[in-house]
């Protein structure tokens, strides 16, 4: 199981800084999508000169479009590109050929999808690298978990592996665990951490 | 009926040589979303610092983090800010919420809803300023157009304005204004244009 942490809330130079302290022990950095939205390419630029080793996902959910911007993504050094579910599957294909073309990855993120196991089952049967549920975090705020919806799609992924996101932290991870993703992307807790480094070491001994 | 410019493959530079020729005669500049992740924000301030009185749209299609997404682009400049007639209700509130409170408008773009005169309908009553059908270059690709679902949405949409996206061209605008949108949206072909005012120009003729 892989831990991911997501960047959302932070300039480029805040997440570099913090990068520094855990580019050794974390498995995925998310670039969140504000921070996509806000700064552009440029921040995944500059975590790849930094840190050419690190696993980087651009979170661009791909809604349309699909060859371009997966392409301008993976261009610019990101690793995983995402798309959205609820998009035509004709981006989804797109976005996925741009990006194994340059042999890097692609994650479809479920947020909003109703039947997540028939899209799931869909999306593994179409080479998809990473199906990740997720919950955002406007639904998040009315009590909304993404843990049913990761239990209903793990059974059916057989190719992918299988992610979630979507409030995540030191308190549900026994829960998520028993679950079995293949990652798990936390933000909100580990970007609040006095400690960041220890918060990361702390959640990858959780999740052993 | 207004006339929408999107910018999408081209990088922020070649946009404001663009824009000289036009900004006195377009009524919408479009920040496509390759734009807005490749270049973050910084061409919508770009725009407005050059030409304030330019009406600008930032097409970050957001799907989640409704407030934080919406604040972000109209506190960089952006009178309009698109967000996903997919994503959940709370997130379209938030956006809705974040731009009104800045005197700024939000449109949402239909792309991939099923029932377009029912979420149209939904979307009217809760004050969204634009309601966008919007066909999605992938899905042109297989000859798909915008104008069925266009005629569907403009009877049911009482308080706020129609908009229109997806390959409409001088071919198309006849039968467009026939069912009368109040924003048509051009990209493609105003962009392969060799003379970019001219074609504005006679865009905004056949428009009338």
């Amino acid at each position: 199981m892989k831990l991911q942490i997501a960047f959302d809330e932070v300039d480029s130079a805040t997440l570099l800084q913090k990068l520094e302290a855990i580019h050794d022990v974390i498995d995925i950095v998310e670039v969140g999508t504000p921070l996509m939205l806000r700064e552009g390419m440029a921040t995944v630029r500059k975590i790849k000169e930094k840190y050419p080793h690190v696993t980087v996902l651009a979170d661009i959910k791909i809604m349309d479009g699909g060859a371009l911007e997966a392409a301008d993504a993976c261009d610019a050094g990101a690793d995983i590109v995402t798309v959205l579910a609820v998009s035509d599957m004709a981006t989804i294909r797109a976005a996925a050929d741009a990006a194994h073309e340059r042999g890097k990855k692609i994650m479809a993120d479920l947020i909003c999808i109703e039947d997540v196991a028939a899209k799931a089952a869909e999306l593994d049967e179409m080479g998809l690298d990473y199906i990740c549920i997720h919950t955002g975090v406007d639904m998040q705020a009315r009590g909304v978990t993404p843990l049913a919806e990761l239990a209903a799609i793990v059974p059916v992924v057989k190719k992918g592996i299988t992610a979630v996101a979507g409030g995540i932290n030191l308190n549900t991870i026994e829960e998520t665990k028993r679950i079995g993703p293949g990652v798990v992307v936390a933000g909100g807790f580990l970007n609040k951490a006095p400690d960041l480094r220890a918060a990361v070491l702390e959640m990858k001994q959780a999740m052993q």
